[in-house]
């Protein structure tokens, strides 16, 4: 460890991934559990995510206190030959039941060209990036899908109906990264929200509305009002389909059945997921090859005239963390290292 | 018929498409083209789309003219018991082509719980939503895309990479509509581009941009130079997801083949198209039943604050068209009815 700029350390990955362990293990966590959970949460830290990072090992704390997730469950995985693997993660976090369920999903995206994992019960805290790219490290794309807490108004209302609803996708590139974007169908994500709220300062325009259902900047309406879907009325179209196809779909909750079921405990939130995953050599047939040449094509029309692919910024972080160490803000660090001694 | 507003006439459904049909063998489609795509063009002039009424009639006599489609291929349908159907539409119009795979899809669909309908080399002129409302009507929940021509610069830059890249995703309801969204990834429609500048009217805020780059309202210099992605950054996100899937993963031109091919004819793109379907019952198991009832407590949720559900407006034009005649504008139709003694 060292010290960098004001506030913030320097730790070498494997160390911090060892401080993550032991932090979740201080939660009463079972080992499969700790060691799944801390590979998401080192990876965001090492891709400077800092909401995905040890930040959210707070909101596992949390999330242990509010004493409804399960600490121990073994997560089920259901296949039957189909290209449907569901697993059933029993009420414990999602991490472990998506890397149960994952050799299973590979294996029959293989198998039938296209494939359907659909996780339910979970209580879910990670970005989705570190399950797209573990799937895109398999060869084959993938798209992903989960509901949240009921924070956003639909488009033309006012009050909440949908999560943040995050959706992610990814590609399969010759190289050490894929294509990969992840995002909020939300204006801004939660986490933002509540960082003007503990700051007080405004939000961008058009973010949310206050509990009259009036357009407002001041985070502390917002959180008592609505927030609003990016893109108007398509942003919250996705929105909605998030609710259907990883809620509806797999006969698991919608984000208020999840809202309601926290009751104010502030944990993280209990519902499913979908991840969806395509395999280009049995989609694409004898063309697959021109396929991925047409992806690169495209992508360097992009970057040739100066712009970014998603998660070009994530990536270079990637290669900072893994040359010079993880740069970690030194509070929540600390703030970490003391849970090692148990949960509060 | 009969005369309505000005300058729109009042005609039964049947005889518009009687009239379609009339008009597309003008054009010297095969039989079988003619029926297929009457259909689609008939159910977008029913529910007030205008776009994608018989205004496509032109579009598709413009492609004809062009030269490249073929107004006689056959579609071949591959299945090989995965969960992919293949359709090679040898290059002929896309409504065809679905039609003949949609069958199969239904059936992979409930064999494997999920399906994919690949369809290559096909001019696509329609809307997505007929697809998927043929899709819902199995009880399956879909989800619809392809790319366009390369007109919608990537976020960051100013230079066209994407189509307008539609995506379209629907969800089967008890009673007679289901729940359908379907729209363009670029901010606005190019046919809404098309009519600004028509009518020499500026284009809303954050549309496009002129050849240099530089924000424009100007139609003329937009088309000139790029639209925009819908929602920034995640719009864009979501328009080169679009070519990935309905084209590099499918062994299909992307949007920037398909102007090239198309050396300025402003003929219908020529590219392919990924469907996706869901089958509730294989996905939600024991729970689907709830999954059905979840849906419906979110739609009411919605509509009992005043917000409109995707597609509403939609459906209260068909019933009106149904009940009094479908509206058409009198020019386009008169034009629409004169094609019918063959293509000049």
């Amino acid at each position: 460890m060292s010290a960098t700029t004001a506030g913030a350390l320097r730790v070498p990955l494997d160390e911090l991934a060892g401080r993550i362990r032991a932090a979740l293990r201080g939660l009463g966590l079972a080992e499969a559990h700790v060691q799944a959970m801390a590979r998401v949460i080192a990876a965001g830290q090492r891709d400077a995510c800092q909401s995905h990072g040890i930040y959210r090992v707070l909101t596992c704390a949390r999330t242990v206190r509010a004493g409804k997730v399960d600490l121990h469950a073994e997560p089920v995985v259901e296949a039957d030959g189909s290209a449907v693997v569901r697993v059933d993660a029993r009420h414990a976090f999602s991490p472990l039941a998506f890397e149960r369920g994952l050799p299973m999903l590979a294996e029959v995206t293989r198998r039938h060209g296209v494939g359907a994992l659909a996780i339910r019960h979970c209580f879910h805290f990670s970005a989705l990036w570190p399950e797209i790219e573990m799937i895109t490290a398999h060869g084959l794309a993938a798209l992903a899908m989960t509901p949240s807490h009921a924070w956003v108004a639909p488009a033309g209302g006012h009050k909440p109906v949908f999560g943040t609803n995050p959706i992610a996708f990814g590609w399969p590139r010759p190289g050490p990264t894929p294509l990969v974007f992840d995002f909020a169908t939300s204006a801004i994500a939660r986490g933002d929200l509540e960082l003007h709220r503990r700051t007080g300062t405004p939000l961008p325009p058009d973010c949310g509305v206050d509990a009259a259902g009036h357009p407002s900047t001041d985070p502390v309406a917002v959180a008592s009002g609505a927030m609003r879907a990016f893109g108007g009325h398509k942003g919250s179209a996705l929105a909605m389909m998030v609710e259907l196809m990883a809620g509806a779909l797999i006969g698991d909750w919608t984000s208020r059945e999840s809202l309601d079921f926290d009751a104010g405990a502030g944990a993280a939130p209990c519902h499913g997921e979908l991840i969806l995953a395509f395999d280009p050599v049995r989609l694409g047939g004898a063309d697959s090859v021109d396929g991925q040449r047409r992806a690169e094509d495209m992508f360097d029309a992009i970057t040739a005239q100066g712009a970014r692919l998603p998660s070009q910024r994530r990536f270079e972080a990637r290669e900072r963390s893994l040359r010079e160490g993880v740069t970690v803000p030194a509070g929540l660090y600390r703030e970490m290292l003391a849970m090692a001694g148990g949960v509060a």
